[in-house]
């Protein structure tokens, strides 16, 4: 038999949000491999083997999906969201440099609907122009880097999608965020916090930028910055097409 | 009949990319509202209208779907991808602020695969660090702050997707961020060249920025230029997760 690797993107929660090319190929795998919360959102099935790690050893998990593949399983590795944007892709990327005799196997990626899709849906179109997309965790590049990206960003009036904002081992991360985007910022711009999108405890709050606190997200919150033209109409905020 | 208004994305092409969410609105709707090629995609039902429209007249055409809506309609307006990035959430937003009456519609946004989504994972995981998006179209912002942006963003060393990189109307935009581009960056950093994603024509080309020619886009085309440390293993293209 000959193995194969998907690395398929689960979206951000509701089963109505995942494609049907990732459901098929759920359906044809022999092993299922991810992160404890994402493995749990998979219905079981006969003969389907699940591999549930825990977070913060996605190398480990990307070897041994691979393992499993070379050894000729139907290896399914899933991400929430996305697998392309700060998830599983790249891991399996970075356990394929060294090992040339996997590079041959069969391997696909399979897109999901990431967070930032969906909160911006939530949201209305606050993603509708031009944006830039910064995962804020310092766990994998040092802060100087995030600050740099923060300022370069604000001054190029990008709206701005944020991953991972904070976490209980990360206090400080979000509150030096908000303090740097103050000075860049006009304070009237709006912030979205999209708390658990697509799914029953789905949270939505947008305030201006002047009266956002750190305490506004957690690890299940994505934030989105609008850029200076993005507005309220209604009940939804959206960013314009046109610069004037 | 109380009217709504959804706005749905439908990937960049393939039918497994149609997340299931979409599909049931599209069932239900009495009109189903976009531009030609996409409206082309909807199997024709009994006792539903499509209305397909020119390119260019976003405005004129989300105005029409909302006058549907208000007269009891239930209207979809369907958009290539994600209607949140570069598409019709957008537009429909901006035909609803003059309208005060049409702000209390049931309306909402359905996410769907963008482009760059789906072309990063036929390329690897070029966006799996921190990027930025840019529609590189000047029909709707003047070419400086285009220019400004892709300085920007290379000084913040994003990774940066483009839409809209090139077309028959603007035949110099493309050559000319190029230019910026080699300017700013590494002649060695990795730029993908994908058309027509998760469609039988699909087909991806990464080359150096320093090798790279404008005739290598073209308005079917979505680019994705990597980061410093973006690299190829075996087939694939992916960038790093962490910076040193």
């Amino acid at each position: 038999m000959t193995g194969s690797l998907v690395i398929a993107g689960l979206g951000p929660g509701a089963d109505a949000l995942v494609t049907p090319e990732v459901s098929v190929a759920l359906a044809a795998a022999t092993d299922i491999v991810g992160y404890i919360p994402y493995v749990a959102r998979i219905p079981p099935r006969e003969g389907q083997k699940l591999h549930a790690t825990d977070n913060r050893v996605e190398l480990d998990r990307a070897k041994h999906a691979l393992e499993m593949a070379m050894s000729g399983q139907r290896v399914v590795v899933v991400s929430s969201g996305d697998p392309g944007v700060f998830a599983m892709a790249s891991a399996v990327f970075e356990a394929l440099e060294g090992w040339t005799d996997a590079q041959s196997l069969d391997i696909r990626v399979l897109p999901g609907i990431t967070a930032m899709l969906a909160a911006a849906a939530a949201i209305g179109a606050p993603l509708g122009h031009d944006f830039c997309t910064i995962n804020l965790s310092d766990n994998l590049k040092p802060w100087p880097v995030i600050e740099r990206r923060l300022r370069l960003a604000a001054q190029a009036d990008f709206a701005m999608a944020f991953y991972n904002p904070r976490s209980i081992s990360r206090p400080a991360g979000f509150v030096r965020t908000l303090d740097v985007l103050r000075q860049e910022c006009r304070g009237a711009q709006l912030i979205s916090f999209a708390r658990d999108v697509s799914t029953p405890e789905q949270h939505i709050l947008t305030v201006p930028l002047a009266e956002a606190r750190a305490e506004m997200a957690d690890m299940r919150t994505v934030v989105i910055l609008g850029n200076t033209a993005t507005r309220r109409v209604g009940r939804f905020v959206y960013t314009p097409r046109s610069v004037a």
